[in-house]
């Protein structure tokens, strides 16, 4: 399987072209990551969300130069639960991102999850095991920002960076929940204009209740344009890989996580199964038995559910 | 199993207490209606929808009414996906429906969908198969006129009565979606309000343009306050029965409710199953074992597949 080799020998268009099966869920794809499963483990994964327009990509941009500087390798997947609509956009931050694409030492992608019956989050999966056995020492990935998603993504990653910006104060409410209980690095972005420090001091008094890890969510000012602050945020984002490491929460964070991959992948093999069934002729064997009162509903079910193989 | 028994025999209780067992997912609803199943396809169904404030409660009532006067018994369900919150406003309704409910020959019951994992297509379903199989002639599903729900319901009944009101000109738009495909009858309610006919003539417009089943819905003026146009609604729904009758769509209905019967059977047993699956020791064993990299997660799901008995 030469996809395999290409990928694990550090090929950027094989890792681009698994992305594109992953989002297909294409069963290429899936017979290549169990493949290169043994080699996944041991990037560093972090989580990158923030509103619209608190400057997500920018940010990681600066952070990826940051991480090329102290000698890492740096992968960025952008996910994007509407492909469709905002994939310009997204495209648009791409190009912005130009002279990281020219980096050897940077892959960058953005992913929709069109094909995918598991959605965001085992599409995400996926890739981070396609990015880590390719070879990246960190990985970003950025959500949109707008919930579910975020907690998800955050499930699958070591660090979830959360952004602010000034001259937002309602939104931070808005956003509080569900993704500061998942935050471990909170990142005032845009901090040249006005207003930074406030949005600093109010996300200092929310962490300050109640951490019980050990590990108490810094709150850093940063400006991804001017390129101010990023040292900060990359010696952040290692501090608390470390840890992660010494506490004992990257292996609990490891375990969460494969729970989540072996349900992620029960839940996709139950949901082709459901539709292949629906397709197929028992079905409509089981309709006319109950058509014609030979059977209950549930018994046609129970039926169609004795007609899956394991190997469905 | 006396449950079955008494239901059969026309007891409210019996049919009071199975809705309850439905509305928790109680295996023993399922047991019985697996044996009512034989006595079930009798009733005529008939879903009632529309904003809130359009007055379907009152409508019913009148129309349930009607019903009696012609000799039929009458079953209503109130389907409330968000049963908690409105549970009062509901009860409401039925105090006001007071003398219906002490007519014997009518069965009122609103109805949430607490511990069902087939939410409330799968519950409002098997909740028709009650009612008729205690002998009501004529069911009645009000549901709440808010989408998705109203969709499904429609795939479960005879006849789809939609209800609107003047002085909500820009509401027939925005409930028109999805809806308005699936009525076979409508009703502009609170006809002694001014602006009824205006709301009549946009409706007669739109039902004007493709209809290939034979049948154009009909656009009815009603007050069920003051006990207006009711006679011409029932008759309405009557004819619309007769239609199916004759044109072969009460057959269609019948296979199309049965498929999404099993369909529902067949997604919540999956979902149950997944649910033990969760918590049994070897989905922990299959955790460890990935890992360890002895597996990868989507070989851990095909091997927790394998563990699935046909019983679940």
């Amino acid at each position: 399987m030469s996809l395999v080799e290409d990928l694990l020998a550090g090929d950027k268009r094989a890792a681009a072209k698994l992305i594109s099966l992953i989002e297909d869920g294409d069963e290429e794809a899936t017979e290549v990551i169990r493949a290169i499963y043994k080699e996944t483990g041991k990037a560093q994964t972090v989580a990158v969300s923030g509103p619209p327009g608190s400057g997500k990509s920018t940010l990681i941009h600066r952070l990826a130069q940051a991480f090329r500087r102290r000698g890492k390798t740096v992968g960025i997947i952008a996910v994007d639960p509407t492909s469709p609509l905002t994939g310009g956009a997204l495209l648009g931050d791409r190009v912005r991102m130009g002279d990281l694409t020219a980096d050897e030492g940077v892959f960058i992608r953005s992913m929709g999850t069109r094909g995918r019956l598991g959605g965001v989050s085992a599409a995400t999966s996926d890739a981070i095991n396609v990015l880590d056995a390719f070879g990246s020492d960190v990985i970003f990935v950025e959500t949109a920002g707008v919930g579910q998603t975020d907690v998800e993504v955050a499930a699958l990653t070591h660090t979830m960076v959360v952004l602010l910006m000034p001259g937002a104060g309602d939104d931070v409410q808005a956003f509080k929940a569900g993704i500061f209980e998942v935050a471990d690095l909170f990142v005032v972005n845009k901090a040249d204009r006005g207003g930074a420090e406030a949005v600093a001091a109010d996300l200092e008094v929310m962490v300050g209740m109640g951490e019980e890890t050990g590990w108490v969510p810094p709150v850093l000012l940063a400006s991804g344009l001017r390129d101010d602050g990023i040292a900060e945020v990359a010696d952040q984002v290692e501090a608390h890989f470390a840890h992660l490491a010494e506490s004992g929460g990257l292996e609990a964070k490891r375990r969460t996580r494969v729970e989540r991959e072996i349900l992620g992948a029960l839940a996709e093999s139950i949901q082709a199964r459901g539709l292949a069934l629906r397709s197929g002729t028992a079905f409509s064997d089981w309709v006319d038995r109950v058509l014609q009162k030979d059977a209950s509903p549930r018994e046609a079910a129970q039926g169609l559910l004795e007609t899956l193989g394991p190997e469905g």
